[in-house]
């Protein structure tokens, strides 16, 4: 039984048997893959049943343990979310396949034609917390991309997620995929998230999904590379030449659409040069967000203080800290000292202040007056995240299918030979 | 003085001051950073007698300390070999500049025009060892990706090293390039490597560019990210219906044109229904290579028995293992247990078989009647590499400009606010 392996063991059985599935699933058409989600998709509707039982039980579980209200709703399923969960896997099977794709290619003095393919990755951890859709939302786009995947999710949902899981993957081999491209690692001994990230080679990427205390560990553990972020420290700067409605609308909705996404607002920056500060500031307290402020601020309008610490913290609620900045060059340097490297904005009307503002913020998304709620795959025209990355290699910002995609290079010769 | 500070907190500053050059770098046009480098490769080449003198030093220093002639021989320069590497940063100051490159774009529903573009990664650590060239080799890639680049070279180089970073900077600084874009850690203390490997955040990737034995100390040790590979062990399937004159030709090629290239062929894979196996064997101890042979090479001519740590061995020099096997599967097979993941090569005639194997292995680079020497990046038209990677994130195979960038999302939009 699995279960009575070491974890460092049991996680290599698993990554190999994940391999070779990972092998035959790159050699399945699209048309193959396609089919085997939405009878995956299917199965998942078909065991609805099933799964809210599950589920039932896990909440159960964790209203005893007393788990917090916010996770006990992250963890709760019912009808509509089981089916937006198997919406959301048919709606991966209509998005296009990375695998195949031509980068480019080029045909050589001697003859030699090089092309560059995507091919998959080959094998991905998800990490995950509560939330037992990321079952499913992991599995599918890891199979669309041919990868296979090594599912660990929280303890939590250890019922639920055991339940899609079974649908899923039976959903897969109903459809002629092998259901070994989706593992589901079954304990919940916390050393089994140990063995993973120690994986290397075994394990090709891992993606952390969940809070900050998760991507810490991940990222701070890690052998294996991984996909992720950290903190979401957005900032919006104003700048004088800003239309003052559209600034406006754009701050409380890029802080108060919803306070705990990764692509909120969390510091406000308004040129000293900028007509009407207050307005923003009393926009931003009419819809319910608590400010805190620079000295210059607080110049200006009686709220708290904001500290040393708040311009690095994310706080993912109802809360903004705000500065007066001098100019571009202002925000600029506030910007390369707490920004999280994640999505940044600017509003203004001055097309050339905007364009240094565009190529300078070294962040893996930056808008000109639009709203930082809008970093997100779907958003981006992707059809679905894994997750939103902030490191520089390999992927960054949303990363959707072809970030699941490696290259290989493929020369075809006539008996060509080095001189 | 750097030398009395602790490796971590010299690289440290190293790297600040490299980040600070960075964000300079990246805001320079490509023409000034094509004039920097022009600037760079006048200086090397009127620095000639100072860089030949440092490496007298260096040489006599080496002598003394007993080092192999083949290692005296990557340190050696010449007039030949300081005008090769001048004229080398010149080629590169000629390449396509990737940074700015619009990777896509697209116009989204709501108006929202997304841009990927492609940006310098940022700090690139070089870990290096005898070889003085690459102190100019890699910097004019880094800088001409808008990258700043802390070079370590080996301890046997030093003066040589010092010399030409020395006589690069001065070139870049007088053509308006900040100097500090090419950091060099001056002190042979083994202690700043390990500093390097463990500066996350600080230096974004890390190529080593040496023996096997760096390579591994690296990946075993960084926290960066490292862009490498540690072994070539390449194959060669002559398949059935290969063309015996062309199959001759290119693993003759494959293996003996140059024995010490990480391109080289270190294993033949013969199909038992090829009709002349003892041909290409005969043709490779003809061409002064040494056989070792499995059971059923051995039972067609008496050659050394090939032991199971043959199959995974990079001899780097004129020895070559010889199978055979049942066919394309006995090769994918084979080469899926024992392929490094860097080039593979198949011979034949049959394209459907051919098709097959490139499409099954899974490798950086494969190949279809070509010779594995052909794994370089100046070969693939990418004008000079930086190194070959065989890990599967970020960037693969050769790897040159390009995989020296990463990119943002750039979203201009009119007033965007998300629903």
């Amino acid at each position: 039984m699995l279960d009575t392996q070491t974890p460092p063991l049991m996680i290599a059985t698993m990554a190999a048997e994940a391999r070779r599935a990972a092998g035959q699933l790159a050699r399945l058409s699209t048309e193959q893959r396609r089919a085997g989600l939405r009878a995956a998709a299917d199965a998942l509707r078909a065991a609805t049943t099933e799964i809210l039982a599950a589920n039932v039980a896990d909440m159960a579980r964790g209203q005893a343990n007393g788990l917090s209200p916010a996770l006990l709703d992250r963890l709760h399923l019912d009808d509509q979310r089981v089916a937006a969960m198997a919406d959301g896997v048919a709606t991966v099977a209509t998005l296009a396949d990375p695998v195949g794709q031509v980068i480019d290619t080029a045909t050589r003095p001697n003859g030699l034609v090089l092309t560059r393919v995507r091919v998959p990755i080959g094998v991905i951890g998800i990490i995950y917390e509560s939330r037992p859709n990321v079952s499913a939302d992991a599995a599918a786009l890891c199979v669309m991309s041919g990868n296979a995947a090594i599912l660990r999710g929280g303890s939590e949902a250890v019922e639920s997620n055991a339940a899609i899981h079974r649908a899923f993957t039976a959903g897969l081999a109903a459809a002629g995929v092998p259901p070994q491209a989706v593992q589901r690692v079954a304990t919940t001994d916390r050393a089994a998230v140990g063995a993973m990230l120690a994986a290397e080679g075994a394990i090709d990427m891992i993606v952390p999904r969940g809070g900050k205390g998760l991507v810490a560990r991940v990222q701070a553990e890690a052998r294996v590379p991984v996909l992720a972020h950290l903190d979401g420290i957005n900032h919006i700067f104003v700048h004088a030449s800003a239309d003052p409605t559209m600034a406006t609308r754009i701050v409380v909705n890029a802080k108060m659409r919803r306070t705990g996404v990764c692509g909120a607002m969390e510091t406000l920056l308004i040129d000293t040069a900028y007509p009407d500060p207050l307005a923003l500031i009393e926009a931003l307290q009419a819809a319910g967000c608590a400010v805190r402020g620079d000295e210059r601020t607080r110049a200006l309008i009686s709220v708290a203080p904001a500290d040393d610490s708040d311009w690095d913290t994310e706080y993912l609620d109802a809360i903004c800290s705000v500065a007066l900045v001098e100019g571009l060059d202002g925000a600029l340097a506030h910007i390369a000292r707490h920004s999280s490297g994640h999505t940044d904005a600017i509003v203004a009307a001055d097309e050339a202040i905007a364009d240094r503002f565009l190529a300078e913020v070294d962040s893996a998304i930056v808008l000109w007056n639009a709203s930082t709620q809008f970093a997100d795959g779907g958003e981006f025209g992707l059809g679905a995240e894994i997750g939103i990355a902030t490191g520089r290699l390999h992927a960054r910002g949303p990363v959707a299918l072809e970030g699941l995609t490696t290259y290989k290079w493929i020369g075809r010769g006539t008996g060509q030979v080095r001189g």
